[in-house]
């Protein structure tokens, strides 16, 4: 099928998921379940081949260990993948739900109600859960899902579309598409007749081009230069606690600490022990000036500041007032994830208001930011763009509402005019649809 | 002062703007209402300047009535502009709402609260009403505004934005910027990196231009290609009411109806006095060949079932079933604002969930479809789009959610390995944060 062809089923499709019920939605969640489960042999054995060719890549030093790491699926990974299914199922139903309800004049009821987005297109990276997420995701919200993983996880993600799609005769035929070139992804960029929301993760220059390249709305998943800041009565204890979970806990990830900020009035105290345990966990440390007054370390450039490292590297600055932190941050930082460490409830605010980014902690380390973290079930991606959905991206993230108005023959001439009628514009808020 | 410095001045006042006070911005909103009052003078002149032009336009058959008569200001327009003011003055405050609050674990607690999304830049058309309109949206949501007008209210709009300006010292300076070149607003679609969200109303092309033009998320306005089926249990005389109104209430803007559907099984009943009743309103009616069984009118042709007349002409088509009317909908709609006249509630929710629109109505005219109507106070425009803010859009649609946590020390490895501590997830609906 050509991917044109995919497209237009999808969109077929999704049509036709926006009235399925939510039994039906949840009944192929199950199936999608059981059947990786049934298919684990099938899917390994698929898998063997795409961390083969990664092996022989990694000998010839084209891909990293990590990325080797996070292709392989084994059997514990695929009960964890098929548990994230069931937990998306357990979610609440978005679809369906009374999101406001108004009464605008005697027997005119308006009703803004949940619905599907339509057709959702991800692009996303090697790892092959990534695709059953987003399947399990789109099914929950009844949209019909056009996939693009990597070209690693080829096999894996072709063996995993495939159970997935055979086992879900209960949603409407295509609903759920697998492209593999790059090709098909500018095809798919160019229908924006027909899809409703793009949704690429990987580097800043790959959403970049995604975004300058479509008519397509972009929920863009891009890095995340996110800072702790250490206050000036911060618990030492507690800030060098978080400042560890944030760099070292899993470096590789968007959600990990790329650069720390710490209040000049405790840097001192503070940096020579921290720095000391950074080290120690075999982080690289980078100071500005201030910073090497009191540690031992290499200098900052300017670049540094906004750099991703996605690995055991750290930024440190050590600023000279609250202020300080919170300007270098909106500054540099990428709108990720930003936190503050205080025993000040009333700076910590201060801080949190005022710091531009999609989720901003008081006391907890940035690591949090993540969908299954949140309570959402799982997450198509963390969006550090404003519109549509922002931070850890659920279910309802691929939800849009549609206004339903009921009335009994009212026409717009009889609100206008001399003799008009008047609008009651009354909230009738546990009216569902 | 250079277009990019503008820009820039926005994205410094927006981030001020996100941490002003309800009353601040009602104070605002206060200040400017009775500035627009106390200048009617003023403004009035300036509007004049722009309509001696538009009416030598006029003469020289440049310019359409119609144009000219939504470019005149007079005292009473000018007194409903700053009522309008005052209405969304009036509305709740979205930002600081708390949409969701959620305990990941004991002490760790996770809040949605609603914010600003920064910088919003707007392109409209020559209603002078409509500067006025989004600049309060924009102060009432926290948001700094990027303003372009039609160049047939230049002079108006400096008007009216010079009093803006003026009236609101107690907001960020540089919070509401007017733009007046057309390069200016190529300039500010370059500047993704400080613009949140831009929203274009205008025609298709222009919407599709700015599109493909901007990695800056798009809130598009575009036109309106609304339908009214009557199905084959509906009230005649309601039917009949119902399209009238959606037809001549006011046929220039978007949400008036464009082509009405009929049931064959009431075709030959209803139609000839209805097309009786549209042809002595003045309006020309086309038909497909089923309609034109039953009544004498001309031809319809496939480009008018996508058509928006903006105007007194209707394109009939006669349906065999309520699939067929949906179906038609679906493929030739423009998503805007769709009706079904029926007495079936069932047929009527059939047809409610499957057609694709921002807003569905059952009995009632397609012309209800405005934030005023709604019961939001105003609207900047009616998306068409589905993510971000669908149908008229007001001041939430001008907002967005920032997640704050509020820990006591909390580390993610805590919640990892083999003695992982738990997550509650508990929902604590009733929480402000």
């Amino acid at each position: 099928m050509t991917t044109d062809a995919k497209v237009d089923a999808a969109a077929e499709a999704a049509l036709r998921l926006a009235t399925t019920s939510t039994e039906t939605r949840n009944e192929a969640l199950a199936a999608m379940a059981t059947a990786i489960e049934e298919a684990s042999g099938e899917i390994l054995t698929a898998n063997a081949v795409d961390v083969e060719q990664a092996e022989r890549q990694l000998a010839a030093g084209a891909y990293s260990q990590a990325l080797v790491d996070r292709l392989k699926l084994t059997e514990a990974k695929l009960a964890s993948i098929v548990e994230m299914v069931r937990s998306v199922a357990a979610q609440p139903d978005p679809i369906g739900q009374t999101v406001s309800a108004r009464e605008l004049a005697p027997g005119l009821d308006l009703y803004e109600v949940r619905v599907p987005l339509g057709v959702v297109a991800a692009v996303f990276e090697s790892r092959p859960d990534a695709l059953v997420q987003i399947a399990a995701l789109g099914a929950k919200s009844g949209n019909a899902v056009i996939l693009k993983g990597g070209s690693e996880a080829a096999e894996s993600n072709r063996a995993l579309h495939g159970v997935i799609a055979e086992a879900t005769p209960m949603l409407p035929a295509g609903w759920s598409a697998l492209i593999e070139a790059r090709e098909d992804v500018e095809t798919v960029l160019g229908r924006d007749d027909a899809v409703d929301l793009v949704m690429p993760r990987g580097s800043g220059e790959f959403v970049a081009h995604v975004e300058a390249s479509t008519r397509i709305p972009v929920l863009g998943h891009t890095e995340g230069v996110c800072h702790v800041f250490i206050d000036a009565d911060a618990d030492a204890e507690m800030a060098a606690a978080i400042a560890m979970d944030a760099k070292t806990q899993y470096p590789a990830v968007c959600n990990a600490m790329e650069t720390l900020l710490v209040h000049e009035a405790v840097a001192a105290d503070m940096l020579p022990p921290l720095v000391e345990q950074l080290q120690q966990a075999g982080v690289t440390v980078r100071g500005d000036a201030p910073t090497r007054q009191v540690v031992d370390i290499d200098p900052v450039t300017p670049d540094d500041w906004r750099t991703e490292y996605g690995d055991l590297e750290l930024s440190i600055g050590t600023v000279g007032s609250l202020n300080a932190a919170i300007e270098h941050i909106n500054t540099n930082g990428s709108k990720h994830t930003e936190a503050i460490v205080t025993d000040d409830t009333g700076r910590a605010r201060r801080f949190m208001e005022a710091v531009d980014a999609a989720s901003v902690f008081h006391n907890a380390s940035t690591r949090f930011a993540d969908g299954y973290r949140y309570g959402l079930g799982a997450e198509v991606g963390i969006a550090t763009g404003k519109t549509h959905a922002r931070g850890p991206v659920g279910v309802e993230g691929l939800t849009t509402t549609k206004y339903y108005l009921e009335g009994e023959g009212h026409r717009v001439a009889e609100f206008s005019g001399a003799d008009a009628a008047a609008f009651t514009h009354r909230e009738t808020p546990d009216t569902a649809w």
